[in-house]
């Protein structure tokens, strides 16, 4: 894999992505054939927004490899707390580390910022932009549980707002997907998606009802639906009921569906399905952990 | 030791405790024998509340046995922001770390994430519950400087509210120890703890005046008596004054009492006492590695 | 070099700086042989104020140096809500580190607190006081880039208020400096500094304009001008206006101009010049880690 930066999903070939997914299998296979691999390498990390999983697993991947981290800290400690632009942080912070993970809440940010670095930055989040490594883990879980190839997958929730669901819609332009989105139709798919869509060749059908389509899919990707989306609580409640899944619902879905959701939740998967052989959220998360492993154990090893 | 997890101090035998003590004694002795023992291990440390020494002595541990951190990080900046669930949170981090130290504000919360994890849980303090590595601290302090077995000890202060002094009190049944409870009458012992104590077999007695006790003591347990148990300033300055020490107070004291506090304190024991042989504080905030150190140590190992 | 600790800049000698810097560039040019050095060596940091570069460039010195690091986190979070004091907070965390890194508001406290703790105690800056690793990498930075002998450097911006600017001129009176100090009048350097100098036997002279002195400098070290110091926000504009510098200013410069500043910048340099043979404020921060990892080695190896 060559590339310099990792900023969005949509720069990663076929090509790439099944190499990052093949080494990820690699090291979930054997982890401790990597112990070493990264000895003295830091990582440095800049979240310029909260974060839980992306940051911690970041943070466990380099450990794993026998690296580790140099932490920003929250940015209210920081020096952008005295008006450095983002320009400067970053090339400072370049000198302290052999690699950046970088989280800020604006789009176009991560690429901006790769232009003023040597070494590879890799996008953690911009905003309602790309996160690349969300997508990648998501790949990697689907590939596991159900595979890429002849795959049909549901995706419910919020599809106007939600960056993860763009990203990994287009992400499975690259394989042989049948994608069924699901939501209100006040929160479908964006055109502008829709036709990126269309333009790679994707074969898409949007429904506002789970129910029609659930017995044949492969895959359930669920997402939340934001209160805030709605100008009325009642409106909200009505909707958001709607797709919110239970034991229940799935007794009309296949018994080798796989439930998948980027997390954290609320209400929109119950606990009744945690015990089943359905749920994939946890070990979604898990992924992240080997995906960014490979992913920078090739990053790193491209510099070389 | 058999233990999946150590939720609280009341779990321990007297053989477990002994076990943890002989080898914080071990490490102590010899802590270059250490240095690699759990290299590749990754504690997370799931904070949800402020700490200083728990979480310093926690990181210090595991790294001086050649394993790191994961840090879940302030949890203003983490995902639990986002309305996720304690067990959802504890279930996610579980795949980025080998065990898992948490503190939390609500008591049996670490009862309940154990419930749902399979590496290691240890509760570093759940609200107004438990604290077993501060007990097993104090123990080995005690131990160490006074031997548990015909033991004399004082314990000061606030022991109405004082968790630490409830299950220090309750893990000292399992020795040959004669408990003093100093105090003023609103801040005496939980009808319950004494229960306890007394079906534990416990030999306790109740003074509000350290200074007919003091030259009988080894040990004097101090606590800080806080403002905001007083409905009036007055009262509490009062009533805190009497249980303050110096070094004019500990002159009634026998030359080897070991004065002991869980810190931080603000002004129960004066500043001159601090260069004496007395005090023993810092020394027992200091044990917080080595018995932390045993304690991963062996659980990490029993997992094996 | 044998110092216990490292407070201020003041207490080096020119043979100790020229250990430091000798020692700093051995590791810049062979950072692979230091790797493994310090393993199992802890660095408390003790961060009582914001700070990215002087934290995160601690960090990454000691982990190039093979240890790592036990980090209080942000004051918010520590006992030092719970009004502790900082002589028992330094007293307690020596207990779980080789040596300790503390910046906090209050001049002298690094003097203070050193005399608490039998570990290597390093100030990070001590509120308006010293800064004594942002001197020697200063120093370092104009070694390698003009020479300390025969330099004339040009010091400009906030010279009444800035502890770096007078923390470096002190500095440089142990070598053959000519220094020039150009700022507004209301912000020239105080007496009690301009006094100091002499008695050190310092060349220095000061200007308000920068023209004229520019085509002879070997460097100009330029520090921001806070709007604060001015009651009225016009008289800012126009004064600070006059210490900003660009591209343009810089043709009457020599060519070797070695244009320093120790970030975060607002605007007193643009970014027309960052691209320039003249920049070399990021190589600056960057020298933070071969200086702190030289410092770190010099005092851990002195306490052996």
């Amino acid at each position: 894999m060559r590339h310099d930066h990792i900023i969005s999903a949509k720069q990663l070939s076929r090509g790439d992505i099944e190499e990052v997914l093949d080494h990820a299998a690699e090291i979930a296979a054997d982890p401790e054939a990597y112990t070493d691999r990264h000895a003295g390498t830091l990582l440095g990390l800049l979240f310029f927004e909260p974060s839980t999983r992306t940051k911690m697993s970041f943070s466990a991947a380099i450990k794993r490899l026998g690296g580790d981290i140099v932490d920003m800290g929250p940015v209210e400690y920081s020096s952008v707390k005295k008006g450095e632009s983002l320009a400067d942080t970053v090339r400072v912070v370049e000198g302290y580390a052999d690699a950046l993970v970088m989280r800020h809440p604006s789009e176009g940010s991560a690429q901006m910022a790769a232009e003023f670095v040597d070494v590879p930055l890799l996008n953690g989040g911009d905003g309602a932009g790309q996160h690349p490594t969300q997508t990648l883990l998501d790949l990697y879980t689907i590939r596991e549980n159900a595979g890429l190839d002849d795959l049909t997958i549901g995706i419910m929730g919020d599809l106007k707002y939600g960056r993860t669901v763009h990203s990994l819609s287009h992400a499975l332009t690259n394989f042989d997907a049948h994608q069924h989105f699901i939501s209100p139709e006040s929160l479908q798919l964006p055109r502008s998606v829709r036709y990126d869509l269309h333009e790679e060749g994707a074969t898409i059908r949007e429904h506002t009802d789970l129910e029609e389509i659930l017995p044949s899919l492969d895959v359930l990707y669920v997402t939340r639906i934001q209160q805030e989306r709605f100008p009325d609580e009642n409106e909200y409640r009505e909707v958001a009921g709607e797709y919110q899944i239970d034991a229940a619902t799935l007794e009309a879905a296949s018994d080798d569906l796989t439930v998948m959701h980027p997390l954290p939740r609320v209400d929109e998967i119950d606990h009744d399905i945690d015990d089943t052989d359905h749920a994939t959220f946890f070990e979604q998360a898990h992924n992240g952990v080997p995906v960014r492993m490979a992913l920078l154990d090739l990053l790193l090893e491209g510099q070389r």
